[in-house]
């Protein structure tokens, strides 16, 4: 690997070389005159095309009011910029919605992009009936209304969630990278510390497992580890500032930071305290994996280190050769990033990205490289090191130890190829 | 002061306490019988209002099918939590629209509520039409289009926005934490470094002051102080990862981080570096406070520290003695915040609070305390010491300083009474 980039020497290098020359190029010819306010402001110019119209339409009359929108939305310029959702899912078994990843910027998906996945629909849920039950192996059973839930003290954190099967092994695999893994989000949590509930009921001995169910049509279970729950794991009521979306699991929901996604129970009304785990359905059935040797592994939990270039990625394209930032996003159930290693030679040598401050345990971290592209044909790719030392994989290698009836946890090194056009496709499909 | 609160101390004393007696009063009757599934789970209780519905309404029949939103919005439930707008505000004048910060959570304020402010409408513009014109004290005067500021390298940070007239100093003043400071919100921005782009045009001798144009209809202009905008000004296109919202400048918009809100320009068109300021309406007429000796406090830039307590605030209840977290948000235009007070004692004794992780820079940070409500009147109140050691002042220190003809500008602590019903009301109004 080479040395890290001195983002300055190669903005230097790069960027500024190529802002000043496309700088000259575009305004060579303006003379602009007349003193400060917009209308006074004249312009003239060999190339038209690039100047501001001298007092644009929307500066001319009043803009839309206030009020026009209590509860705000996107520009109308943006209306393609919307969950994806796959075309032909079975609804009411694995709907599944993806966070458009390769038209987002930084480590925050606004709430009404967040990816959604269900297995029953949403339900629609009136905060005043919902009840959390807490039972079993406990020394006084509890039940809960949000109005409880919310005296507890709070905390909030941000974190990533992130489907398991994000994605699955099977080819195609997909164009985007929200086709590749958009199942996949970041928010700023607010809830409750789970250890300080299961405090309230007192544990018994031999507690080792929680079993937690949703209150959808399909009442979603799954077992969570003792251990887990006495960590990190949260009753959460809000994302990002507001009270969670009906597709996030309003209005309560488990969370446990870097865990597969659907362990973390949305619509959650009952908490039962156990020896043993349930074998419910999504951790049997489904949420396993077929190894080789026929075996099933079970209970993974983690979400392993993993990263994907967000842009360039499948499906733009490059106007022109010259400098482009290389922006993607990193994370890892295991804890922080520690490091994002960036190709842009298909593999063959590798730079250190720059992560952006803060780096947050089990949260997207953004990474950025500053590159010159020569209009050449390229495969550009990254890979995550968390803070354990853990190395995000190739394909090959995962494929080289799970085999080809593997599904979920596919965490591997993704691709772009470029071409001499610029367009951008999955180099893996 | 009194020493810091330890926080697992201060729970078993109260919150612990509470829930355990409150928890023995609720489900003392409980028997739960029955398996793992919710159909199979019975209860018998004397008080049945507190049980949940053996199997509610919304898990019979599937939910809301995916795709129903491709672009979410929040639960109906939710309707009442929108933007504050005051009546019969000028609407091309002064037109504002509040975050509803009583009723939000942790730091990130979601796009839909983030508050709004604007002097001539929200301009709706075509992206490929904007233009940012950088000229004057330049040696290359430069024409941008959207595609040419996303080509830049980009940078993320969270970073508060507040207006200067937050609340101003004329009673009444307000009724909730939204009517008092709400013209305040959180995000994380997406942009290029101001820095950068004047690098890339060449700064010449001179070069004091940049000049900033917005294309909205009222063509809003503030001088900003060349030192800030080498500092950490940025160009910001994307806000909570998606492009900004049209209320909050898109398709750009500058940002200076800790200064006063209409600085940092929306639909952001034209940058003019110069030797001196514009004087334009935005920095005489309005945003300057008139001192009691008839001179103008003019160009005042940093918002100061601030905080308050919004739960619980003017509006909210309580409904019962026990165990009750005060949070609140703290924040400074200097930097970080240092330490946020609480005071339950009308200001006769503080403790210090706990401060969520991460405290970043010019960032809201989200404060809290644990505290035992005995049922007695009394008046909470929160005050932020930021970095340099400044402490946010009362409203009659500020007013001995600064008089009666002052309006923006005002931080001044903001105490809750709170009844003996649990009602909680403006203790300055």
């Amino acid at each position: 690997m080479s040395e890290p980039t001195d983002i300055g020497e190669s903005l230097a290098a790069t960027s500024r070389r190529r802002f000043l020359r496309k700088g000259g190029a575009l305004v060579g010819g303006i003379v602009v005159a007349g003193g400060l306010a917009g209308s006074e402001a004249a312009a003239a110019t060999e190339n038209t095309d690039n100047l501001p119209p001298n007092v644009p339409e929307w500066m001319k009359t009043p803009g839309d009011p206030m009020g026009s929108q209590l509860y705000g939305t996107p520009s109308p310029f943006e209306k393609d910029v919307v969950k994806n959702i796959p075309k032909n899912l079975p609804q009411y078994l694995s709907a599944s919605g993806r966070t458009p990843l390769q038209d987002l910027d930084g480590i925050i998906t606004p709430n009404g992009l967040f990816y959604e996945r269900h297995h029953g629909g949403v339900p629609a849920i009136d905060p005043e009936q919902h009840r959390l039950m807490l039972h079993g192996l406990v020394d006084k059973p509890l039940i809960f209304t949000m109005e409880d839930i919310r005296r507890f003290p709070s905390q909030s954190h941000i974190y990533f969630l992130e489907c398991s099967g994000n994605p699955g092994y099977k080819k195609p695999y997909g164009k985007t990278a929200s086709d590749l893994v958009g199942l996949l989000s970041c928010a700023e949590w607010t809830g409750v510390s789970l250890k300080l509930v299961l405090q309230e009921a007192g544990l018994q001995a031999g507690a080792k497992w929680v079993i937690a169910e949703g209150a959808d049509a399909a009442a979603v279970t799954r077992s969570i580890p003792i251990e887990k729950c006495l960590e990190d794991a949260m009753l959460v009521y809000s994302q990002n500032g507001e009270r969670l979306r009906p597709q996030q699991g309003y209005p309560l929901r488990l969370l446990l930071p870097g865990f597969e996604g659907n362990m973390s129970i949305k619509w959650l009304r009952r908490l039962h305290v156990a020896a043993e785990p349930s074998y419910s359905r999504e951790e049997t059935s489904k949420y396993t994996d077929l190894m080789p040797d026929g075996s099933a592994r079970e209970f993974t939990f983690f979400m392993e280190a993993k990263s994907i270039i967000t842009r360039p990625s499948g499906g733009q394209r490059l106007t022109s050769p010259g400098f482009h930032e290389i922006s993607g996003i990193a994370w890892s159930g295991r804890g922080k990033i520690g490091r994002v290693d960036v190709s842009v030679d298909d593999g063959k040598s590798w730079q250190e990205a720059q992560l952006q401050e803060p780096v947050l345990t089990r949260a997207l971290t953004r990474f950025r490289l500053p590159w010159h592209w020569d209009g050449q044909p390229a495969v550009i790719q990254s890979r995550a090191i968390d803070q354990t030392g853990y190395v995000q994989p190739t394909l090959a290698e995962l494929l080289a130890v799970r085999g080809e009836n593997y599904f979920y946890h596919n965490n591997a090194i993704w691709p772009w190829r470029i071409s001499a056009g610029g367009e951008v496709t999955n180099a893996n499909a």
